[in-house]
């Protein structure tokens, strides 16, 4: 710690959280706070804050009845959210390996692949990348280029897509993306708003398997808000990519997460009250279902031909 | 119109939408547009404003299966929603009755119901006032100091109750209140992150009378947004109470209305698409269900004495 009370090297301008004043005591140890968490009411020193972390991973691991035997591979982008992810699961003992996909989108995607070499060489991970360019044929910005709009949600389902089968081809049955709680709150909110309710009644942080060629999917972040993840990342010398997509500024997730994030200001906990409760009524609801596989590719499909394959007859 | 392009005697302070550019054309009649609805896609010149605005209340009525035949009492605070509501259904040539709960809050209540007398008295319209100080014993300013906190919950409590009671004293199976689409879709909006699902399941802008001691309850105003009646107001020399209720200023309810309006200022139509498609999935629920009737005062109860009985057990 720097005597200014920001994580060494840090400062302000990367410290999520407001300044907490010379005094203010660690709800666990009594020592000077620098993490105030208002929905958790409580303040911590950056020692009890890493338990805390750490907790809250292990808890959400525990519910999903996940343990440290299972390997699992990581999709990393090089955000704070997949770095933080790895590097917790490692230190929690397990056995993990790095899923990257590039995207192909200038600058923002060579920065990524540095972020993520960077952080994984210095703690000797191991992990592989795959061009989406190979895979598919196409970059992003060529995808955006002939859909002529918003590449969001095509982006959301070629990379769903293609995280499902390289986990496949990499030989594992389940893999952990770094989805975070406001993620997951904010899409439970556009989903309920957008009266998407099947939507709502899929949304759960562990998804097995619903097909021989889809892995299960695991979200083991989802206890934990943007701010505790991008403390834990200064606190732990994790540094992910700086820039953000280029493409999501105008993303409608963003919108939701805000106004979220603006509920969360005026009533602390009210973000993952409202979470928890839906994952709740979840717990024991079936899952995906698909009636399909697709003709051209293998994957489950709701059709006979899926969404992606589709996808790539419109684009060629 | 003045020239300025806001009505007579308002001027820009109490017109709520931004002035639209000379040339700006209406949608309908091709006129000077000064209404601007985005969420409608469309700009209106007065004329057509006021008709849409007959209209979204004749739809309301008539997918509610309401005639005009139908004797009904307006429960009335002074507000814009209350006297805008009272006005639009003496245009349709419905039979209305004014009912005014006073509430004995300092200034607010005797201006609320100096408002009143103005616009009912100016057309001819015919009112009845009750004192809650007479009719429950304690004023609301009474009530909130014995509460000693916050006091909207409790308030909300003690009207629907009274509202009830009253009506049916006056001889009336319908109770009209002016809730609005900006209520109504803040009010599920807030039941939705709050997972009370039994009460997003009872939303709908007609309940029908669940007990012979309780009149329907109608809410004609769901479609249009708070704007839309501040403007209608406006273009109908409609002069609310200018003073807001002193002690809900920091109500829960105000703050997911405002989440609203700026998703909505992001996403035009996204609120109105929002309460409609809950609304439609609530048509054919069956609405409130009571258990019991209070052994005190005959009002249907879920326990054995009802909440507002209660109430009064702790206050006194």
């Amino acid at each position: 710690m720097s005597e200014n009370g920001y994580p060494q090297a840090l400062g302000k301008k990367h410290w999520p959280f407001p300044k907490l004043p010379a005094g203010a005591k660690c709800k666990r140890c009594g020592e000077q706070a620098i993490v105030p968490l208002p929905s958790h009411n409580a303040n911590f020193c950056p020692d009890c804050f890493e338990l805390f972390f750490k907790k809250a991973v292990v808890r959400a691991l525990k519910s999903l009845k996940v343990s440290t035997e299972t390997p699992l591979l990581v999709a990393v982008s090089g955000g704070k959210d997949s770095l933080a992810l790895w590097h917790i699961l490692n230190e929690l003992g397990f056995a993990t390996r790095g899923l990257h996909l590039d995207l192909g989108i200038p600058e923002f995607s060579q920065e990524s692949r540095d972020a993520i070499a960077k952080f994984a060489t210095s703690r000797g991970l191991e992990w592989v990348t795959y061009s989406l360019k190979k895979e598919f044929g196409l970059s992003i910005p060529e995808i955006k280029k002939r859909l002529r709009g918003k590449i969001c949600s095509a982006c959301g389902k070629i990379k769903r897509y293609f995280l499902n089968t390289l986990t496949i081809k990499e030989g594992f049955d389940l893999i952990a993306t770094g989805h975070n709680l406001d993620d997951e709150a904010g899409r439970l909110l556009g989903n309920l708003i957008g009266h998407r309710l099947e939507m709502v009644n899929k949304q759960y942080p562990l998804l097995p398997s619903p097909h021989p060629n889809v892995p299960g999917r695991l979200k083991p972040l989802f206890r934990l808000e943007i701010k505790e993840i991008l403390a834990y990342c200064a606190l732990k010398n994790i540094v992910p990519v700086k820039s953000t997509c280029p493409y999501s500024k105008k993303a409608s997730s963003h919108r939701f997460k805000k106004a979220l994030d603006r509920l969360e200001s005026e009533m602390p906990g009210i973000k993952r009250n409202f979470l928890y409760a839906y994952l709740k009524d979840n717990k024991h609801k079936t899952q995906q279902t698909f009636t399909n596989t697709c003709k051209r590719c293998g994957q489950p499909a709701y059709a006979q031909i899926c969404s992606v394959c589709l996808m790539k007859e419109r684009l060629f």
